[in-house]
């Protein structure tokens, strides 16, 4: 992703601490205080402009959706989205995912989702993946027990790596999808990469796992 | 696939013994004698008209490979191949494959091969599928420890519903390509089906897992 120099974008998010979250790791454990009520919460790791957590959050009222995303070039058009959508059950964080626990203890989240994650497709950038071995321990230690990660993408090889990698990890796999929009999958929200590789005829894969208990 | 009768497959079986095993039960536990060498043996469920197990003969001399078939008519094709073939590494069995544990005890197979098997797309025929869980408990009492299977298809509902079937008994997913013929995988060997399907501009999908020891 190709990001221009956007100085003030810090800025503007430090001027809705109501959707982009300003003190995150004091929320840790109780973030059921910051959306005013105790509904699961869903993250999405590396949300970019936010289409997805923003349009899951308005279908599903009584899920509360928080969007993470390390660049603030990014995410400042997820943030013009929550303020124009002005939905309670949504925030951002703009952190590093390799952060999560600084903001979230053990159970405090009850899914993940990973949509069209960077491929890193060179064997030697396997550890920035995010469905590498690493990220899945962090996922558990955040997660309630048997959470799941949902996760889609168009990149073949991200995708054939990520069935492995959740395979060793001990993951068991609950949905799989070699072309979701051929699929019968009911209720799917695109996301701002799902729409463009999909308009070029791209297969979308999907896949959902479950940490055994 | 459609059957022509042919009432003299059997009787043709019969005449080629040292192709077509005509008393299976009795090499129980003692396939090496059957060879004449303690190879590793692989043996490839619902092998059709045998090219794949043919091939492979030819292409790994110090592998030895049992063609299981439960059909007269389809693996008649399969004897005329061996017997233009002439290869000593290579044996069909005229058997249903629910009936393997007659024919092998644990640790005679050390790899089962499952190409482009039947698909049964209805789900109330997911037991007839060769990658069902009662079939993985049965290739596993005939395996050696860590025993593999490799799995190709280009029925994508079938491939789909594989790998979650292999996740939930357990196994291990050491290999997975979602575009075979277009992936990096070297010595691929084409069975007629998937010589039929790829023709068509099918995918052929493939996997490998391992029993967990
Ligand atoms: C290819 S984009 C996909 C965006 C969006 N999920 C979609 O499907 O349209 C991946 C995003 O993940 C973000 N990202 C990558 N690694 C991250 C990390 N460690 N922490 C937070 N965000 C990350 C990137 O900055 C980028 O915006
Ligand atoms: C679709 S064909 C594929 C043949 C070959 N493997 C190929 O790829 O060209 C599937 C074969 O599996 C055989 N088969 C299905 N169920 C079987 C069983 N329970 N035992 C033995 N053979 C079986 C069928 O008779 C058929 O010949």
């Amino acid at each position: 992703m190709r990001l221009r120099h956007k100085p003030w974008a810090g800025e503007k998010l430090g001027q809705y601490p109501q959707y982009a979250i300003a003190d995150p790791e004091t929320h840790k454990g109780n973030w059921a205080e910051v959306f005013g009520n105790p509904n699961p919460i869903h993250i999405e790791v590396g949300t970019g402009k936010g289409q997805f957590v923003t349009e899951m959050a308005r279908a599903n009222p009584d899920i509360n959706y928080i969007g993470i995303e390390l660049y603030d070039s990014v995410i400042i058009t997820a943030l013009d989205r929550l303020i124009e959508a002005e939905l309670p059950n949504v925030k951002l964080l703009n952190v590093n995912a390799k952060d999560l626990k600084e903001y979230f203890e053990k159970g405090d989240v009850d899914r993940v989702y990973l949509n069209f994650s960077d491929p890193w497709p060179k064997n030697r950038h396997e550890k920035r993946r995010l469905t590498y071995k690493d990220f899945l321990k962090l996922y558990e230690e955040i997660l309630v027990d048997e959470g799941e990660i949902h996760f889609k993408t168009d990149n073949q090889g991200l995708f054939e790596y990520s069935l492995q990698s959740f395979s060793h990890y001990g993951l068991l796999l609950t949905y799989l999808s070699l072309d979701l929009h051929k699929s019968e999958f009911e209720g799917n929200i695109m996301t701002e990469y799902e729409e463009k590789f999909s308009a070029k005829g791209q297969r979308i894969y999907r896949c959902e796992v479950k940490y055994r208990s």
